[in-house]
């Protein structure tokens, strides 16, 4: 019996859900939830469109709504609204509010016996788990996240919206030597200027002062001004040939210690260093974030069949959960 | 209240799990267990050594009993036998006889109403994770394991075990090319020896035939016949001051992609390729693998204080059960 999944939101990382689900063998894509005329969505993949309105109606026929919206406004009136109907996971990832964000879900799915997994995709996801992991293994140690080389899509949009910019694309990318201390173990302080770098390639309009874009740019508070930053003026043609993709990744490297203790007859046990690096390197951010939301949203379907309910990070999943094969098959082949 | 720790078994894994615990403010180590006379066991930290005997008597005084044995003969027999008293974990790794390990301590786990984490480690562990959470976010793609470059000490006492060999110390190294190749996403078909090779570091008795060993070494089944081997003959000195430690490490990279379907107006999406990489630098394989053991104790006595029995792996347990902190710290700080 397949998992049925329904897509609310379809944008990038709904596009990226899609072809994530329609590989899965043990999932069924009911339909694609849009708070458009259904008329004027066009779905890749020729499943059908519903207006959302519908949603209350379809509780019956999904199992697992994955809720493709954005943090800023969509997703934290959404995802409690949804919980109180489906099994929901989000991508939520504005950091200070993620307590709040929590709490609302964790009541609406509770109430509702349903699960609301929040936060997932690969930071916050994958990457947290790793930070995780690396820290309950080695306590006392250092956990560095480095983002890219990638496109930023909230850097760009924020460059897309001075005077004179006709279109932009933003590359984050981490600073090799600092990248190479981490990873030696050397344990350095990094200011925010020493661990990334930021290169903008915009598209000016006609007769636009090209010098007032770079020091609006590279003057911008909280995007732009704690890092070295770089603008490339380019042409329309040169942006659709070369930046149309949307490529991200980045590595977690955390440096701890064992030993250095001092035993019982006086001697220090010698101190060895133990570096541990997990690394992404994605051609499309969204259908990998996609990806991720759906392997957890048949650990949410799974946890809400054996009786669970309330709301879920990555933290709480126990990792078989994500896989479509068996206890026994998982061990013989992965173990 | 303090997780009360007891280890079985004091070589160079029992040593690890003891510099682990003790750096862990959660848990308080017992005592170390051992086949041996007691007062022929000197316990580096000074905690209390008894007699295996000791065992039945000291159910209420140890909540987890974490087993540093041999998995050719130690593990098959005390795992299944103490899992009947206690909550207990080892880091068994002969990996055709896991399903019978696993069915053995589940069924004495499950009687006892404890439970019993097998095969726990970096490899089979931390690695048999990371394969796991790849082929579930990427179904479809390739995973590669590499080892090294480390210490591998089944093949340094095969080496060990040739007329006129006093001692010998095996590194297994991964070949550049194909790290390189598998990083790159071009998913090569790679043979053994096209994988790793392996150094020999060999101190040869005095008027040895040495061109004899490198011979028995280089064309010894299962362990170096399959591989380029390189043997070099050194003294004993540079022995102890080159070659004494056990680093060991290597990479999980799992390599898969997103799009290439058909769509439904009949255009075919982009092929997105996506490498994930999870990799460890360990200047100790030991005390390495002895904080995985440690990190997955705390596990193995939550999952039981919430009622849970059976035999468990890495794969059943969620991130979070390994973390001293609470579901609110580790939201706030590592999501």
């Amino acid at each position: 019996m397949s998992i049925k999944i329904g897509i609310l939101g379809y944008g990038n990382l709904g596009r990226g859900v899609e072809k994530a689900v329609n590989v899965c063998d043990d999932m069924e894509l009911v339909g694609v939830f849009s708070r458009r005329d259904p008329a004027s969505v066009k779905i890749d993949s020729g499943v059908p469109v519903y207006h959302t309105d519908k949603l209350p109606e379809m509780t019956d026929k999904v199992d697992v709504l994955i809720i493709c919206g954005g943090s800023a406004t969509d997703l934290p009136e959404m995802t409690p609204k949804y919980a109180k109907l489906f099994n929901v996971i989000d991508s939520f990832d504005t950091h200070a509010n993620i307590p709040q964000h929590f709490a609302n879900v964790d009541t609406a799915a509770k109430e509702a016996g349903k699960i609301g997994i929040i936060s997932c995709g690969w930071d916050p996801g994958m990457f947290s788990i790793n930070r995780l992991y690396s820290a309950s293994v080695l306590p006392g140690g250092n956990a560095y996240t480095f983002w890219g080389r990638g496109v930023s899509q909230g850097h760009s949009d924020a460059i897309r919206r001075i005077d004179g910019v006709k279109d932009a694309r933003q590359y984050t990318v981490p600073v090799p030597q600092a990248l190479d201390s981490v990873r030696a173990g050397e344990n350095p302080q990094l200011s925010t200027r020493q661990k990334h770098t930021r290169v903008c390639y915009v598209v000016a309009e006609e007769g636009a002062d090209k010098e007032k874009i770079t020091q609006e740019i590279v003057t911008m508070p909280n995007y732009f001004a704690d890092y070295d930053t770089t603008v490339y003026f380019i042409s329309e043609d040169e942006m659709k040939a070369e930046h149309s993709g949307l490529p991200h990744g980045g590595s977690v490297i955390y440096s701890g210690t064992t030993g250095g203790c001092t035993n019982a007859d006086g001697s220090t046990a010698p101190v060895n260093k133990h570096v541990i690096e997990y690394s992404l390197k994605l051609d499309s951010n969204p259908e990998f974030t996609g990806s991720v939301l759906t392997a957890y949203a048949r650990a949410a379907y799974r946890m809400n069949q054996s009786g669970d309910s309330g709301a879920k990070t990555v933290f709480d999943i126990a990792p078989a959960l994500l896989s479509p094969l068996s206890g026994e098959e998982i061990r013989a082949h992965m173990l």
